[in-house]
């Protein structure tokens, strides 16, 4: 079907999915954004015409108790209660929530059940392994909950990864009762022609009513063309971000995905004049975290060497520390090495320091002489079930260093109740406010929930620089310059 | 015809002109690139399979002569010399060479002969009011020499600019021998469907051997898209910048379009690991640059105001010059007006200039109380035809103004022949080295070339930072930071 063939009939609704609240800030600026930086853009975001908005996930929990001692359950009340017309979204790292292990079933539900009584709609569940299996009961409970259960994959390239094996994934998802596919393109690894490949595999095979979200990053400077060949092929929403908060290791702009469209066929119904609002808010904002941002526009790196920018600078802090940064090169040609054993995870939090961390061990030590926990958790199957077989040598070695056997089942199958537990440590803690949700922060990271929980009542403090500080700044350069 | 069918045969080879040697900095850095900051790249420039090299051009010989005290010429021969395998590409202003009025054929006619002399390959002669007969005379120079004469098509959009209207102009170019149409997207307008469309035109009207070549900037986040509708509809060579020289005023990264295409049943056959060679070398040229660079990354305005940037920063600063900036609204919504009057010219260099200064003085001293002399000059036929009718009325005005009538010729036919008298005058000048180069420098920038040539022995000079300054200056900002 021709562009020139879609013209004449009318055009087709594509949703978008603003993503300004949360990956934006995330991915350009280490999740840095206070409340107060957001709510004036709030009014603007509820009336644009957005699919959903994305404003909630694990990093901005962690930040929120970590950086800003602000509590992460009132910052989404307070989304709740600026966007009231809106589908508020937030993305759900599977059995792991908004963690880094798995958590027991039970631990699973009430967290999907507070989050969608303090006001989540729709629920992006992914997993690093992308083992359906680690989706399973979250989605399960996002549905009891009677909100939109989304159910991810994470995109990677990899010699046994095909458009094949992931139209196959999208139909596991579906079968758990998916209300969408969302395909998340964490890397900007999605290239234009597979994005139209797998989207319209999915669709073909599923029927066109199967809803497809697709996520992009543009730190490679390909994939708003991605956007537009899964648009070509059926995807019925893609998530962007305002321009004044785009690019980078961000995401497309989301007045230019509008104005590509115009013409084609495909339309998203925004009211541009909100959009640019937002951006002129953000446009304001941004500046006050300029110490966060990376300096790098566009980088296509990773095609080569298959190696996100953040693992990168991961392998060389550790490589720094050992004295040891003249190796880079040899992490970076063990790391596949490393990845192939691990049957091919996709290289995402946190599998992406897993597998990195192990390549440097290889590296310093000599192959697999000193394995990681995690890499041998994730040898045994303790993170899931891998994309490929992994190498019966190193599962051997993780065995025998780690003491366990390795398991098949579910990992999360393997866990005791848990609940009462972090219910009484938490209820220890000094400042603990004795609700679900503290329960829950404990649980999520108890490392710092107490030190938050302790803090709270001094109210969030901003990590921005102030208007003062931008002038000073400006007047520093300008004084160097004169030199 | 599907991406999927397209797979299965032998991949289309698109062609890439590299920016990065003149419209990249013009568009980042105000031309200010120093010749000492390329050298070093012209190697792998010269090896990385590009179809041109796009390397001069007005702005260049302006910058050169004016800022960097080069004489452009010999940046000419430096750039032959180091690209001994590339075809060298240069833009021409037809009838306007490299300066802002109109010439005499017999200087056009030298003008060409010497640049192709001195190395160029591939001229892409335009005019901003696409009249055919301000580029005729240059294109017959440019194939009398032998050389590629590329006609140019300026894409704008209005009520009177349509695809069957651009696929007429193509006819008109290649009816006077264009070896290749270039279509040029200098605002960053022209969306993914308009260029499909047009490309398609082109191709379908006149043959599938006419070679199209597509230039865009990225200002709007459009127009990588468009790039990829253009080439699925048959262009056969894009322009790019070397990712660490792209995006913002600039234009699509090199590397994103490369990698874009795997997959998709085109190629563009650069070697890649060249490419990356050029981008390692510009990321650490372009902090030295930073004082010339505008902030912004992403403006999808324009597509409302139909104002180019530059133009708004232009109006902007005369009414802040009669302290009438709250006028601004005023001035945008005169635009459109002063442009229909004269009839929907492109707005680029020189007509964007001549209508924004129009407007402004419209609404500082009521409507054509006031003309220019360029604006009577460009309603009176002294610049070529319009696209459109102009005003009859205004048209009037401006003849009593300026007592001249309007003409209907091709401007450069009421010149007189003006040669003998420029190397007379060009001779007078101290430092004038007696060659017909330093003639044509001082037939195109009269004001400039005199202090030139009175200080060109003293060498080539460079207003970019040194690492020195780089590195005081991020200490300032650390330490402004610490307050
Ligand atoms: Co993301
Ligand atoms: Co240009």
């Amino acid at each position: 079907m021709s562009p020139r063939q879609i013209e004449v009939s009318e055009p087709r609704q594509v949703g978008i999915t603003e993503l300004v609240l949360r990956d934006a800030h995330q991915s350009l600026m280490a999740t840095r954004m206070a409340m107060e930086d957001m709510i004036d853009a709030c009014a603007d975001i509820d009336a644009a015409g957005y699919w959903s908005v994305e404003c909630w996930g694990g990093a901005t929990y962690d930040a929120c108790i970590r950086f800003l001692n602000e509590d992460p359950w009132q910052r989404l009340r307070t989304f709740r209660e600026l966007l009231p017309n809106s589908r508020l979204q937030m993305l759900l790292r599977g059995q792991n929530l908004l963690g880094y292990r798995h958590y027991n079933d039970e631990v699973v539900d009430r967290f999907v059940d507070k989050s969608a009584e303090n006001g989540m709609d729709v629920f992006r569940v992914f997993d690093a392994m992308n083992d359906p299996r680690n989706l399973e009961h979250a989605m399960a409970a996002v549905k009891k909950a009677g909100k939109h259960a989304q159910g991810t994959i994470c995109y990677t390239i990899s010699p046994v990864h095909t458009t094949e094996g992931y139209v196959k994934l999208a139909g596991q998802l579906l079968d758990m009762g998916a209300d969408s596919i969302a395909f998340k393109d964490m890397a900007a690894l999605l290239k234009p022609q597979p994005a139209y490949d797998i989207v319209k595999g999915i669709k073909d095979t599923y029927g066109s009513d199967v809803q497809i979200n697709v996520h992009c990053h543009s730190t490679t400077g390909v994939t708003q063309v991605s956007l537009m060949k899964a648009i070509e092929a059926g995807a019925d929403v893609v998530d962007t971000a305002v321009s004044s908060m785009s690019l980078g290791p961000g995401h497309n702009p989301t007045e230019s995905v509008v104005e590509m469209l115009e013409g084609t066929g495909y339309t998203t119904g925004l009211d541009l004049d909100r959009v640019l609002k937002i951006r002129d808010h953000f446009k304001k904002i941004r500046p006050k975290y300029a110490d966060f941002e990376s300096k790098t526009l566009v980088d296509t790196n990773i095609f080569k060497s298959q190696i996100p920018g953040g693992m990168l600078s991961n392998m060389e802090s550790q490589l720094r520390a050992q004295g040891a940064e003249a190796r880079i090169d040899e992490v970076m040609n063990m790391v596949p090495v490393c990845r192939k054993d691990a049957g091919y995870p996709p290289l995402v939090t946190p599998s992406s320091q897993i597998v990195g961390t192990q390549a440097v061990f290889n590296v310093l030590m000599g192959p697999y002489k000193v394995m990681t926990g995690e890499f041998a958790d994730m040898m045994l199957g303790y993170y899931g079930a891998s994309p490929a077989e992994r190498n019966p040598e190193i599962i051997k070695q993780a065995a025998a260093q780690a003491k366990k056997d390795p398991i098949d089942v579910r990992p999360a199958d393997l866990l005791e109740p848990e609940w009462d537990k972090l219910v009484s440590e938490a209820s220890a803690l000094q400042g603990f406010d004795g609700t679900e949700e503290d329960v829950l922060t404990y649980a999520l990271f108890p490392g710092v929930a107490s030190t938050f929980f302790e803090n709270r009542s001094k109210g969030p403090k901003s990590v921005a620089k102030s208007e003062a500080q931008l002038k000073a700044e400006a007047e520093g350069k300008a004084s160097t310059a004169l030199n």
